[in-house]
């Protein structure tokens, strides 16, 4: 085998931090800062977020992707009439999925799972349930989520969203969008401030959880809502589900390295655009199964069997579905090209090989 | 020891049904009728709730005391912007002491227990929350739930729960008052419907859970929204915690005749001055210590240690405190003066016996 | 049209209740009684649970079939090591469609809902949740609940349970029954206390909510715990989650008037044979499609869109699932011949008429 | 009025970072590390608190103060037989009063507060409500939760968490420990391992929250399960109460440091050590009323109403009883001796002032 790449694809989670972000939590470490929010970080940090949203917005900075997820759902549920209303997603959501039962917990609100192909949800997708309505037996749908892009890797185009916003208004539900790589989506649709607003504030979102550690942070994440009466009480509710920073200005400092000119939007550019390499430098190798080409960070193969477990052992990622044989690999903001062809160089060597031994598998 | 009493004073939940109740019961059951609510008897007990309170009231039938409490402060919670909000009460009150934890179970929601030496909450005791008012790290007070009869068998004038409420809106809280035996508060009130609405609607209360089981019904109980707009989700909230009758007319129909001529209020009243004529029966037995005469159906006497397990072996009723050898004997809507005057000989009997056998206890 | 059955084909919670119920609990209004289980009626109760299920069970009445599910899997689940714990059923299960959200409020648990055609589990269906197992981001599965008969109508063999609890109990899972309709299954399998038994303990079920109130009750539920040391804490369980009934003799008197004699199964058995008359009847008419005839007491028609509003004017029922014209026709205990008789022949009568009005439908 | 301090006395968690915690994480953020808790430092983490505690504990990284409480709460509850267990805490404790209801939320478990005027629970406050037990209407008391040092700045001798570990042991309870600033506590005690030791391990306590943000660090809690049986299904119940790092080994570095050489234990002795030299230079100052000399790192006087105001606008501090006049200052791991002279020569210089402006305050 050639020499491992220095980075593994693994998840963009594994990535360290950004040096700005670093240097920026070396900044705020100076001399006494009242706890809470109430510091200068974290009110730069605010309007920031208002500025590239291009409106007002309410910030709460939060400490990780669940967390701001239960925080922004707690509160819009919040907003609803009475606990019988439901939160509706995909099967492949994060919420789902893959927070052990976190939002039942915290919110002991029942999920209403559409099952999806692309992990996206369509305006017909939510007539499926419209029939739920005004049935005492039955949850109410109140919340629509989101997540863009999906866990799939698809992306949601402005259009679809504001599609789905307009349904899901109709039916008086909201829509949350969880943005846990809300940088790949926003490099995805241009790669601009613009993009960012065109799936957001433009197509009728109303809170968005706002990722930064998959992105270059230490850790730091916020809820965003765009509609600044929605966040009434949201003060309460971080605090009440366990998410409200002590020392913020540290968790604020992050966020204005990321947003400060547009470096956020960068780094998922870089990571989008590594996926991509990867994906074209191993589409024609044999017994390398792609779907279409990535469209943000991330590249679902599937290998031939008796492949996975040595190339995992050179170089490490994840399983995705074992049942055919479907691996990940995710790029991070700091993967470089030279990771790139290395790895690439790996599964083609190790691809090319007799594969006497993987016979009948 | 004289003959026993042909019913003990062990509580008022330990008495049956009255026949205007049986008879109902059999009445309602006939033919077919839809569940849930969509039956003639429901839509009878609605109206007579109205009429009882004189004025529009949208009633929910429970099936129990517990349950009742628990749909009324659901609905009412779930007006509230965001489940960072309390529900406050007296450490005495059955929410807090005698639901296991129900309510918090039910609602994810603190209760605030003030301390009250006679049951009751005050506008001043409110005031000694104000400070938790927007501090994000506090719960915010959200309902204050009275219970009349307080469960020390006290009784709030309509005054005191008009000032109540008067304090408690201007705090932006709701009223829930726990009427588990509003029939004997009602008694004790005047003993007709503008007593009932002195202490309810004419007051300023938001929320009535009004009792039946402990009144003469099989069981049945109500939430009652004296303020419709509340009431709003309140179907779906009855169903999520597991109090929607299926067959309702059978519980309807037991309000339906304890409405009927205010036999409720008849019924109420005799088990007060059944317990009157218990206080003033043994007010001048040595040994038995008594607080002012009862208010509604319930007499809270001290007695000497050794009286009280033959006394009780011989005509049963419940500890209330035994660090103060403090019981409880309590009166029915079925209790007869012949029972008070048996019961009341044979305390009388029981303590002039001579008492060597409980030196030193 | 002809003469309208007396009784129409809503639901069996639609029908009264029988005669020998209504006598026990006329019987059991006599006199005082302890309160919240502690009386003679209770006692019978518990024994008759044991009795029938051939071995020493633990019985507490609830007031509700929503009740019974929630006090039974919060039990069940408090026997769980951790809240992290979920629930497996079916998409069409009753705790996931049918009660607005009780499960997820009551015990802050998620649901896996198994897709099923048939409203049944299989082994293999509970592999395809296997690789949750020992990830920190997954719930782990905690409790299967399967219901007999289905929503669907179908009825679970012994040998298909026995196989279902022997693989949930393999992956370190408890098995609940939802019993709501428990008669009818036991009617099916053979009618006999053996029948019942084959599902329940012999297949090696943990807990059952057992129904009363579809089959001849006012109002009866209990959860059995067929595992005794599965019901530690299960009397605390029930009053948090307000299902401790007061006045408890007048619901377990319903209980010992429905097993006495194994009236119960006689009901069912009823119920059932008249569902099956149905089915028989209008099986050969022009318009009405049907599946395979009914194993219990429901019969699921596809009827013409036009055909569906005047019968239903005529003599009441249900849709079932408006997007493929198919409703819900019910017998209950109390259906007689006649009643079947007349339905069939309106059935008939109606769509035989020239259908020139529902062309293009 | 002299010059302010430079470090104000509003919080410890004012302070920033400590160098070496900083370092600790440059040094950590170097190259790929797999998220969740599989990276060197958490493993370094984990054997570090073992070492501390001179014994195997499992550690759990968290991210905040009440985090950490809710993570371990839930965690220990799960090891109770069903939901109807409670928690027994003073109505001062941080987890009744300073948590907007987190535990009832995340738990849905009743808090028993009961009340202290020192913050402390003895063994008596527990027989105090041993009358709960086994009456199926009231919630069995669980776990016992105290703080250490206490919410009002009081230390339990290891001899007192002991006797109250017996007794809460006889009852069928666990302890949890809230060590917010457990540092403190240790350094009162002995300022060693063996003071930690002594009134954890060694006392009988069960599970502690361990924290690091108010001694140092960025951002950094711990639950430590003293009895790894105690732990299982933790990582679970921290990922589902949303604390769980993706990014963990920054958090676990910012531990490795504090417990390197036990640093963590003098910066507690440091900012102990200030404000009992605080304490001293003010304690003769004219208006100014001190109670006992200080245990930690927090000083509560009453100050003449006239002076608050003004002494706060010059060098900020917290209220602590707005009623009483009771101000708290607190100093933190980086308040210097320069700091202390001069907010003392502040506070002398104010109150040393012409009164004419608060007569009558």
């Amino acid at each position: 085998m050639p020499p491992a790449p220095d980075r593994a694809f693994a998840s963009d989670n594994a990535a360290g931090a950004h040096p700005a972000v670093i240097e920026a939590v070396l900044r705020a470490n100076s001399g006494h800062a009242l706890a809470y929010g109430a510091d200068d970080q974290t009110a730069e940090c605010e309007q920031r977020f208002s500025d590239a949203f291009g409106t007002q917005v309410v910030t709460r900075v939060c400490f990780s992707g669940t967390g701001a997820n239960i925080a922004a759902l707690a509160t819009a549920m919040g907003s609803m009439r009475g606990p019988h209303h439901a939160i509706v997603c995909t099967n492949w959501s994060h919420i789902a999925a893959d927070e052990t039962g976190a939002p039942e917990r915290a919110l002991g609100t029942k999920l209403i799972e559409l099952p999806s192909l692309d992990a996206k949800i369509t305006p017909d997708m939510l007539d499926s349930i419209a029939h739920l309505h005004g049935v005492q037996h039955h949850v109410q749908p109140g919340i629509v989520s989101i997540t863009q892009p999906t866990e799939l890797g698809t992306v949601y185009s402005p259009s679809e969203v504001a599609a789905l916003c307009t349904r899901a208004h109709e039916m008086g539900m909201l829509v949350h969008l969880d943005g846990a790589r809300i940088a790949n989506a926003t490099a995805a649709l241009g790669g601009d401030l613009a993009a960012l607003r065109s799936f957001t504030v433009d197509a009728g979102v109303d809170v968005v959880s706002f990722g930064g550690t998959k992105n270059g942070a230490l850790g730091a994440e916020a809820v965003i809502f765009l509609r600044p009466d929605l966040a009434e009480g949201s003060e309460y509710v971080r605090k009440q589900v366990t998410q409200l920073p002590s020392k913020m200005r540290y968790l604020s400092a992050q966020f204005n390295a990321l947003l400060h000119d547009e470096l956020w939007i960068r780094l998922g550019a870089h990571s989008n655009s590594m996926a991509t390499r990867l994906d074209e430098m191993v589409r024609d190798v044999t017994g390398v199964e792609l779907g279409a080409p990535p469209e943000v960070n991330s590249v679902f193969p599937r290998l031939p069997r008796a492949s996975i477990a040595p190339l995992r052992d050179w170089c490490f990622f994840w399983d995705w579905d074992t049942h055919v044989l479907q691996v990940r690999w995710m790029t991070a903001w700091d993967t470089t090209i030279q990771d790139v062809e290395r790895f690439a160089a790996g599964v083609r060597t190790l691809l090319s090989e007799p594969k006497s031994d993987c016979r009948g598998r």
